[in-house]
């Protein structure tokens, strides 16, 4: 389209999200920072599609620690802004949006306080993605017109929980959970708890995008089950709405075609 | 990244985001799908630098008909149909993400009920990118454990308002609004009566990612003063939560060059 070169700057650091996983949907800018750039810091969520095309020698895996620890995030910072005083330029790879629940906002201050100039490359979220490939709009005239994005990571049981699901209920609109297939008995029953009705459908898309998807439908009462029985595990996407039951009707004529028919392969 | 070739297929919709306007933010499938498809219906929301590279012979624009009225969407899903028909390759290409008040759920719903296979291809949403690219994150692990989208288009002071902006105001997230620079005193009173404080931080994004970028930023309650200094039109994307004070911080070192200094080009 545009026919711009885009330079890897030296002593430059981008922070590029992957997109879901399919690397046809990485974006034009970040499928060539990811080919000129001098060193790739990545971890796994990007897939197995995008990461293996990178070349070992251009490419560190900050993921997990040989101990298969965490890496912490203050390791990370303190190796972005290693790198970039060297003179390289340096591409932060993140799974879907580095903006969205991907810490890109802590990279970016910890790089400004030092000095270290940046760029951001928005990508496209797994929390629209993963659904919308599935055949679910998160918003939609008829039935939603707020979408909300959250974690499921939190414990919804807790006293000092930062998500709010009764205001999230409250809302009316979609809820998009992400990595929430754990805690799924919990926050549907928080989610119940608070009003929604029983009925209300809701969908798990995992690895949405990435071969052998597998899709998962319910409501906010059979979900858990769905899950169980379709045996869905992380990473995974939730809907919770009526959006999620506009599926059904579509899913005939959907050509995406990301591996697996609804409960399984 | 993947060799694969994209083939526009005879008789199927494509619905395409374009992402935010910066057609280097267009995904790699979406790029090929334009470049392949026998025609593609757009309306002006792409932006320019989209729409131009289209040749005129395989493009129709389905925004305003001449009368400059907007095109029906009744109007524009029968086109859709009636091009599959004929065995062309469509592609429906909408501004950010079909599914992110696009309309593609409806389009997918038609064609669907006429047997018209189609196919998704999500994209980058302004919502998280025209923020991004300004600097702030709309999620953040001091700031923001979620974040709500919704449209500004409706007036909050209706009573049948399809949008509660007290639930939005509970959630603690941040609260994103598209098409808002109209209705941003109708909205920002809301929220304040809702019980956010007058002092959250609110930043306006015109044009994100496009040439021409502005951004302007305040509280709840300076913002509408700010939008009116800086002169900030649609279409703009507006940020709300104290992720939009974190700009401050990092705007020093971000090298997203878009156009604009804050306030004005």
């Amino acid at each position: 389209m545009s026919g711009d070169t885009i330079d890897a700057e030296p002593g430059t650091v981008y922070l590029v999200g992957s997109g879901p996983g399919d690397p046809d949907l990485l974006t034009v800018k970040a499928k060539r920072l990811l080919e000129a750039a001098d060193v790739v810091l990545h971890d796994k969520l990007p897939g197995p599609e995008i990461i293996e095309t990178l070349p070992e020698d251009r490419r560190e895996d900050v993921g997990k620690r040989a101990g298969g620890e965490r890496t912490p995030q203050s390791e990370i910072n303190e190796r972005l802004v290693e790198l970039a005083r060297e003179g390289k330029s340096v591409v932060r790879l993140k799974g879907g949006d580095s903006f969205v629940f991907g810490r890109g906002g802590e990279e970016a201050e910890y790089l400004a306080a030092r000095e270290v100039p940046f760029e951001v490359v928005p990508a496209v979220t797994s929390a629209i993605a993963a659904p919308a490939v599935a055949g679910i709009p998160v918003t939609h005239r008829d039935h939603a017109s707020s979408v909300s994005f959250v974690t499921g990571h939190e414990d919804p049981t807790k006293e000092e929980s930062a998500v709010d699901w009764d205001a999230l209920a409250a809302t009316g609109g979609t809820i998009v959970v992400l990595m929430g297939v754990g805690r799924l008995p919990d926050y549907t029953k928080a989610l119940r708890e608070a009003g929604m009705a029983p009925e209300t459908p809701v969908a798990l898309v995992e690895r949405g995008t990435w071969p052998g998807q597998q899709v998962a439908t319910g409501t906010l009462e059979t979900i858990v089950d769905a899950r169980d029985e379709a045996g869905i595990s992380p990473p995974a996407v939730t809907v919770i709405g009526d959006v999620a039951g506009t599926r059904e009707s579509v899913v005939d004529f959907l050509q995406n075609d990301y591996g697996a028919a609804e409960g399984g392969e």
